[in-house]
């Protein structure tokens, strides 16, 4: 992931992220970076993420993630969360996904799956044009 | 709760926040409030609330609560969060919280009594001095 | 709450369910009561809670709860949560709800007021005929 | 996974478990493979989960996961869960776990890595010898 494709968000680790071990509860990563493909939609690629899958009925389900956790992140930690796009299909978007410290030493990473879907019958359908477009014009990618 | 006495925060609410109604899932607004009662801790009295936790053990469970729940809060809702406080034990801290909408409607209210811990013992403990003496100042309490 | 008129479930306290002082994070147990309504609905009252809410398209929001929070649930431990009908109005319905540990003693209590709603308007409706019907002949209200 | 090597549970999908899309959270199904592994310690392996992480302190975080979403899993489905060791290392276990549908049908599966760790430094450590020599025994493998 170079540093300067990547969209990027900063965040608090929460109280209610964190486990009895007092780190991070490892699904909490997940919805930290389902956040973040919510900021990415809206602010990274000038899409709508509330009107794509509300007005639209466009979903974004995961259909196959691998994720390696490399150190655990603690109560209070204040955390990056970068994503790139690795690759651009005809129905699915590769993202790669990363937690950094402050530091910028690796916490946790990630390669995510998503499929564009119809909300009403899950089915895949293709990438919306403007998605496409959008993602095509901040990754480089086609 | 008077405006400029409050603790106020903005949150944009997310799609794991809601439920299959597509509005926020009750829960969650409890879950929001933990984190802005970790913000309050942490910028509004300026005491560390991870140090609070962790390193000085001192919990904050809830004994009380009650909400009240006006107008339903959907996916990519931008709200405000406001916590003031209501009252100061010697042990104890009664808390307004409030989630407004955009337009400042409100969604959501609740009154909310936490006590100080120790989390050894799980036992109440005198609110710590300094905890006290922040919360004094900003509120106007005593 | 008489014993004998409660829909009682037990559960185990999960690891997922505590926080990093090793107890239940406290919007857990609202979560865990709301599939002990789910239960009372499909088994306590014989009326499919999915088909209510997904076919039917009623919702069962909550508008008002107070909760006190008695004594500390640990990883590990069993409970019985119990729910037994306070009052039945028009549009709403009134539970006392109760978690306690192995023992019998009291966790957590809490009084809910949920109200039926039109999921596609998210306004308030009349409790369906055979929902009310259903609660009136178990819990011995009218 | 063969049938008869699996540790299975079954579990009704609830409402919190489902997003605005009324279908499972997928960050959700992690969460239920956790008390899967809970359910599998305590009573497939017949080691004590609580006393395992709280009182001898052994964690055991994930390290590595890969997931694969075949179908959707909807609120109200009754859904079964089912573990498999797949290979036990010295201070790791790789596990195979499924989510099938009432009929038999995939809705997803992953392949977890998880380390024995001291919840006090959260360095890995060996396997503890009983919990070693119960998932020996119980799954074949040494």
């Amino acid at each position: 992931m170079s540093a300067s494709a990547a969209f990027r968000r900063e965040r608090t680790i929460r109280f209610s992220d964190c486990d009895p071990a007092a780190i991070v509860f490892y699904p909490q990563y997940f919805v930290m970076f389902n956040a973040l493909v919510e900021d990415w939609v809206d602010e990274g690629l000038g899409i709508g993420y509330r009107a794509l899958v509300v007005d639209r009925r466009v979903g974004l389900p995961t259909v196959r993630l691998e994720a390696d956790f490399t150190a655990v992140s603690r109560m209070g930690d204040r955390v990056a969360l970068l994503l790139a796009v690795e690759r651009l299909g005809t129905r699915s978007i590769t993202l790669a996904l990363r937690c950094e410290g402050a530091d910028g030493g690796l916490r946790m990473a990630m390669r995510q799956v998503l499929v564009t879907t119809s909300l009403e019958t899950h089915a895949a359908i293709d990438i919306p044009a403007d998605l496409r477009a959008a993602i095509a014009r901040t990754s480089g990618l086609a």
